[in-house]
């Protein structure tokens, strides 16, 4: 099939490989002046890995949307309202009603806590029904050849059946959900688990790793739950199953973020972290449902209030003695 | 208060040293030639730690019992039955109705699947109401000072709420829990999942430990289910929990056994892990209520029946493409 991977970062050009390497005619997308797309062009190469020569590259969004049946769009979660909106002021809009929209991206609308498929039906109405393609694996391991299991969550079931058999393979086997809400919200609130994980593994108190394990998923599971979702999808493949690249691998960078949170050296990343955006949106939603979000709300205060990570992570694990189940 | 440690091996030294930091007067009582014993008599010391110079050792297991409050059980899981015969038919199962028992042993009896709270009640009666003590945290750690959370679990809430005060502290900070049943099964069973996670990392899958986690915990949730259990217990820190200091952790025996048997130099060991015993108990289980285990079973095929690890497991995690909920 004709695929049009739209965003060419670490995962739009992985998605574009993984595509071409899938069978796909692939055309991938960055924006007029993008860094990223001038080195493709130049060198067809960038830190991850080496695009084939069929892969076609362009900056031209409305080419990229007409050429394509299925479209995959991977750019930063809180830049994704402006360019839907781009989209529908060029009047392309109508055109992914009738395309199949894959988001592959993980993260909650700052300031309002909106899921990113929840921005997409504002912004270009109901006709267009996104899937969100989310789960464990790094970049770096998929490139090396080593699989992993990720998941597809929509609302249609023979949509997303369908979808498996496109885009499955050795490398990348699918599950499909159909709790679209749960696994937005948990692959969103991941990140800021990796938060929490990266400033434990600062502190040298990597064995709280498992406490965090546990009572992350937990608040996540009743906030879920009160939006109205399934609260198991938090155990599944778009949360928990994230954990291992998340909350333990060197190359999650919220995790990296975290840890140099806690070493006062964060200043030495050239941008800021998805986990600290998705951290306050998940306080509008906390405040919104009437959930309590204790890691959540620990990980916000020290990312944006500057709180001391050793005295708010110590007390969050180390201070009460309660039954697991409050 | 006085606490009798049963047991001198690595975590009953452990469970001896930490009694006497909290303030309690210790006896550690080991078998008649027990090597462990001769080592702490003449040394105080072993590979872990160094034991206070106010701990009595002893091999006198009537004493002991006799001289406590509270007994801290922590031998080999397998060896429990045996163990409590002995105590029986030295006239010493009655003392054990009027104290604190705490069982700190993670594991199922082999052949009957059976919890070690049941072998204690079908041994000495159901006079005596056992507390299980079970959550992460590796001795090594806990003697370089580094906190942890563990759980201690029992059918009497105000009797673990007062346990709680007199074993909590910084270093140990204790959550209670009342599904004793859901505690005992996954405390056990997430050997057999450390036991597919050293697999993994044996056969340069550790990517696949996301997916580990989030399928291993789903299988156990649905048999404590069966069970009669509350399933959630699975996702506490009993099991979840353990995750990290079980799948992740250099110092898991059991994640370091299932590397060794893909490395095929499992003869290295001095001992087989626990969660080959446990797989074979599961097993049981399986067939008792009927609930499928794919992971477990996929374990005990390869460490008992000597099916080959890569094919197994690469079967298990990505061959089948289905529902999540499946």
């Amino acid at each position: 099939m004709r695929v049009a991977v739209l965003g060419c970062g670490r995962w739009g050009s992985f998605h574009a490989w993984y595509a071409a390497r899938v069978g796909h005619a692939v055309t991938l997308w960055g924006r007029t002046g993008s860094a990223h797309l001038a080195e493709l062009c130049e060198t067809r190469t960038n830190e991850f890995l080496t695009l084939p020569d069929d892969i076609r590259l362009t900056d031209d969004l409305h080419e990229a949307v007409q050429s394509a049946e299925i479209l995959i769009i991977s750019i930063h979660a809180q830049a994704l309202r402006s360019f839907l909106c781009d989209l529908r002021v060029w009047g392309l809009g109508e055109e992914l009603a009738k395309k199949t929209v894959i988001l592959c991206m993980k993260g909650l609308e700052i300031g309002t806590g909106k899921r990113l498929t929840t921005v997409v039906r504002e912004e270009l109405g109901s006709a267009v029904k996104p899937v969100v393609w989310v789960g464990p694996g790094h970049v770096q391991d998929f490139v090396r050849g080593i699989p992993n299991c990720m998941v597809l969550a929509g609302e249609d079931r023979e949509a997303l059946r369908a979808l498996v058999d496109v885009l499955g393979s050795p490398l990348i086997r699918f599950y499909y959900g159909e709790d679209l809400l749960g696994t937005e919200v948990g692959a969103a609130a991941k990140n800021v688990i990796g938060l929490a994980a990266g400033m434990l593994d600062g502190l040298s108190y990597a064995s709280l790793k498992g406490a965090l394990m546990a009572r992350g998923t937990r608040e996540l599971v009743r906030l879920v739950r009160a939006m109205g979702g399934d609260g198991e999808t938090i155990y599944g493949l778009s949360h928990l199953g994230d954990y291992e690249a998340t909350l333990f691998s060197p190359h999650s960078n919220n995790r990296r973020y975290g840890e140099a949170v806690v070493r006062g050296t964060a200043g030495d990343f050239h941008k800021i972290a998805e986990g600290v955006y998705t951290a306050e949106a998940l306080m509008a939603l906390s405040e919104d449902y009437g959930v309590d979000l204790p890691i959540s709300t620990t990980v916000y205060e020290i990312v944006t209030k500057g709180r001391d990570p050793r005295e708010q992570l110590t007390q969050l694990f180390l201070r009460a003695t309660k039954s697991e189940k409050e």
